[in-house]
């Protein structure tokens, strides 16, 4: 569906007020990003955060869609008047913006004798677009060029990920490996200069530190596409850290 | 500090490889939005979320920066290789990245005898910088033009938030009132448009389904910088509920 070329691999586009006023943490960024690289190979490389203003909404779909292969919305496509993702998405890819036959049947079944206007709305999409089947409560997502459009109830948007595999052509899977030890960062960080430095491209090298279960320490986590060149970065980190005496924290 | 124009009012730019990994969930957004609203009347209009690539950071500074009142960086200050964010700024704004003389001082007060390279590192900044003191950990954020940047880790950016109140400009603050109640959306939205077409401009309605303890409902969300019209719109709505014989919750 996406040809490959140079564009970034996958950006993320929430939509919603109540994200931006701090009433709702979101929750979908991390589960999306995890079963995005574990499933299928692709990479978050971008997220950003809009409001239901429709404006911004077509800014960023344009900019993002235009930069990365696919770009993820969630929220914003239920049944009220705030509910405007549809429709700003239409006018971005100048599509009409219209009821989707196959929608309108499985909200009808669903629904029967109570499916009235707000509910028939959320049938309302760019013509042309292809359904993201919604096994908890029907009401479908959608795919229209590269924008895939979700909801943003955690609970729903996992339950329909299943369902857009077959629109995502994988990438290389990243491995990881933490290590997590009982350190402040600056006593190794220039030993993880140098080592970030021998992999250069190979491996990604990041350093966090922790304050938890009454732990002070840092976390290191190295990731790559290649399984051998995070085998061999580990061990030489696993070496700096030995060498300066080091306690390993395990089974956080 | 900053002229009063037609920029909108903040971004939060996120920089860090773990957030869009999925490996860490950012807790900063919501808790900056709530206590950027409720101290400053300050909203968040924009968040990005970028990784630590020099080039990404420097797109966003020069984006962001141009198009809002302020922005709000978090993450990428540390001490090791990954923390790129001050360097970037530099470069962003053409402004050389040196040793801030103050930021040197408070870390050698701080570190003593173990005020070592990596730890030096941490008082690198663009020149002309203003210090966001860091009652944690020492190590300060700082302010160059309208971008103010802060540590990534939670407890630490809650303990700076208080130093930053003198650089920014006070804006009208938001009252918000929610209204959770026992129902559908779609029962509830032709009412809502309604209502939100007569507050147009005045008050911004939201409505959440949620699932929570046990419990299906809508939380209905009113938010007005102005406390009269929100108590009109509110009057409004319980009077549909009331005529829908709509169950309120209470208590969550």
């Amino acid at each position: 569906m996406v040809k490959k070329n140079k564009k970034k691999s996958c950006a993320i586009l929430i939509i919603g007020n109540e994200i931006l006023s701090g009433r709702t943490k979101d929750q979908n960024v991390s589960f999306l990003a995890s079963w995005l690289n574990s499933n299928l190979g692709i990479k978050i490389e971008e997220v950003r955060i809009v409001p239901d203003i429709e404006k911004e909404i077509i800014k960023s779909i344009m900019d993002l869609s235009k930069n990365f292969n696919y770009v993820l919305t969630t929220g914003g496509i239920g049944p009220t008047h705030d509910d405007i993702t549809a429709k700003s998405i239409s006018k971005a890819f100048k599509k009409k913006y219209l009821y989707n036959a196959e929608a309108l049947n499985i909200l009808r079944k669903y629904y029967g004798n109570q499916f009235n206007d707000p509910r028939k709305k959320m049938a309302k999409m760019p013509v042309g677009s292809k359904l993201i089947y919604n096994p908890s409560s029907a009401a479908p997502g959608f795919i229209i060029r590269n924008v895939i459009c979700l909801p943003g109830v955690p609970l729903i948007l996992k339950s329909m990920v299943h369902n857009l595999k077959k629109y995502l052509k994988p990438g290389a899977k990243i491995f990881s490996e933490s290590i997590n030890c009982q350190t402040v960062e600056s006593k190794i960080a220039n030993e993880l200069t140098r080592i970030q430095n021998k992999y250069k491209k190979l491996v990604e090298i990041g350093s966090y530190p922790f304050f938890r279960l009454g732990k002070i320490g840092v976390s290191i986590v190295i990731r790559s596409s290649k399984k051998n060149n995070l085998q061999y970065c580990h061990k030489d980190i696993i070496k700096i850290i030995k060498n300066k005496k080091i306690k390993i924290i395990k089974g956080i």
